[in-house]
């Protein structure tokens, strides 16, 4: 909704979306998949948000991906009706699933057991609605999933498939290639995604199953990736707003986050060279996401209220509503002058997390004539 | 509300509250702070739940401290009507503390410096409305606040006397006795939070200034104390649930720990020694506040359904919606077999910040013939 927000009346901490920024995000990933010739299916758990997804999606009906099935229920009442749920599922919610699907969703699911298996075939029996699944695959060690050599891959695929499920495909995401970076790095791991995936979906068609989807993707991945043979779709999610995570592995500019904490300066301990505001945890997250990287930028980098990065400046810790802004370690210039009432912005580690501890984005609209916007975001399983 | 919600109905992950451990929680520290002969004053930044502060809470309306003024607009509008804004006032809150005091609400405010007290003046004379102002005394190099022998104690003071709004008194917070381990080490830092804030008061006294109200706490403090001579009021919140860095400072025992959240396996990695579960930072936090300590919890103690501490076992890392339970580095023993859709419970590092990834507890009643009950909490400024 755009409401009668004013940029100076607005309350600190407020979470900050710029509009142009998110709009130049969405429309480069868009354009890369298009070149590669694959679907791109958002993950919409970085923004949950209608309003977002409704600029982010094909039509604003799909396809999606989601974390959690509030997600699903949530934007499938939006509009959303190809819905992947992507983390393995639990038995217990194969009955929450069919009544999401019963309503009139695509909802699929993944998964890497045969324990799940037969409960996603017996579910699928039980209600005579054949649930889609897609076997997990790992191409990198980094969490769930099967190698696509392990013969439990076919084991699984013939309970699903016998068992009146519906054998969708598989899926797989590197989520090692957070930890490295630049462009050559990443697009190595693109190609682990594909070849491990192309070599599960062949696995399965030589054993009489089928595979009509191969899904694949993670940010770095997505926007490194080469060539996509064989692959049906990406997934992507933060690249979205993007952060100073993905800025730290070269897949973004610190310019291109969209996603910032606007907070006030509340005091100062000069003695230490500290400047206090009132954006700590609650507002920023507790993830450090940098702190492994080769620049460690604490809770977050610190702009001017009009956005523009303020160098050597961080947060460099933070206590539930307070924050402390430093310069980096080794910088022994003086501090800027930021008197008690200044505004400052915070660019997030993490956009996911960040985003997560705020119940709404105030839009800063891409056209300046226009008003601020209060966009509602939701939490929760 | 009390529901007729079934413990194995549950979705996962859920945040769970064990009622019989929270009131023996908030009756020990009730007690010690009887003993001291000191009034307490609760923070409600842990749980934000009215359902909680009607149970914490002296004839339940106060006094009470917020980190918020959404806290505050709240727990006044639940019947609290002695609150204490704990944050360094941003001059640009102003306004909206005088609208909740003209609503009726006895809310004090803190600061630190000269143009906050300046902006706290003018805010107490245009309203004819004089704000209740503690002066934030820096016992321990944490965060905010005056060492007590600083001559702008003196002026601060004086502003505010003379500018009609009303001096209470002073207030500090050691927050560094979080680092320390042991009773002895809490209780100098209690001796320091009381050294300081009395010769603070006294040195407003002694300049002809009023300070009825001597401030001071922190869980680890406020347990530890062994006399509080001098001073009026204690705070702490975090020891209403207590949590695993509280554990691990020996402050309460991992099995006074009164929140937890609930999740599900929903796979193995069994070469790697890996079972995945549906709690990820999203249920959890990022936060990883036992890292520092002498046993690193990952992201939590895991526990079975019923609460039973595992040992050894940890949520050793965390994505989004997954967790990962492993044993403790070194441990070599064969993992328990805890199949797909076995529920675990996991111990938070850190009480404030996973229950802010919740919009509710899942009650447990300290009478098990009484239903679970859903006691909502929020979020936001």
């Amino acid at each position: 909704m755009a409401i009668d927000l004013r940029f100076n009346e607005l309350i600190t901490p407020s979470l900050l979306l710029d509009e142009a920024k998110m709009m130049h995000n969405i429309d480069r990933l868009e354009k890369h998949t298009k070149t590669l010739n694959v679907s791109l299916r958002p993950h919409l758990k970085t923004t949950k948000s209608i309003d977002i997804a409704h600029r982010l999606l094909a039509g604003g009906n799909g396809p999606a991906t989601v974390s959690t099935l509030a997600e699903a229920e949530v934007f499938f009442a939006a509009g959303v009706t190809d819905i992947l749920y992507a983390v393995g599922i639990a038995p217990q919610k194969l009955a929450r699933v069919q009544s999401i699907r019963a309503s009139g969703c695509n909802l699929s699911i993944i998964l890497d057991n045969a324990p799940q298996a037969k409960a996603v075939a017996k579910a699928s029996r039980d209600a005579k609605n054949p649930i889609p699944v897609l076997i997990e695959i790992d191409s990198d060690g980094h969490r769930g999933g099967l190698r696509p050599d392990d013969p439990q891959l076919i084991e699984i695929g013939r309970i699903l498939h016998d068992g009146e499920a519906e054998l969708r495909g598989v899926l797989t995401h590197a989520g090692e290639s957070y930890t490295v970076a630049g462009k050559k790095a990443h697009a190595d791991f693109a190609e682990l995604e594909r070849v491990a995936s192309v070599a599960a979906a062949n696995a399965l068609k030589a054993a009489g199953l089928p595979c009509p989807v191969v899904s694949v993707g993670s940010t770095p991945t997505a926007h490194s990736a080469r060539d996509l043979s064989g692959v049906t779709e990406v997934r992507a999610g933060v690249y979205v707003f993007f952060d100073l995570v993905m800025a730290g592995i070269g897949v973004c500019r610190q310019e291109d986050i969209a996603l910032s904490v606007l907070t006030t300066v509340i005091g100062h301990q000069n003695d230490r060279n500290w400047i206090l505001v009132d954006a700590g945890w609650m507002a920023m997250s507790r993830d450090l996401g940098t702190s492994g990287q080769a620049v460690d930028q604490g809770y977050g980098v610190v702009c001017d209220e009009a956005g523009n990065i303020q160098p050597d400046l961080i947060l460099s810790s933070a206590n539930q509503e307070h924050g402390i802004i430093t310069h980096r370690p080794g910088i022994t210039a003086p501090m800027p002058d930021l008197p008690v009432g200044t505004r400052l912005r915070i660019l997030p580690n993490h956009a996911c997390a960040t985003a997560a501890q705020h119940s709404h984005y105030t839009l800063i609209p891409a056209d300046y004539n226009n008003a601020l916007a209060k966009w509602p975001r939701f939490n929760g399983w």
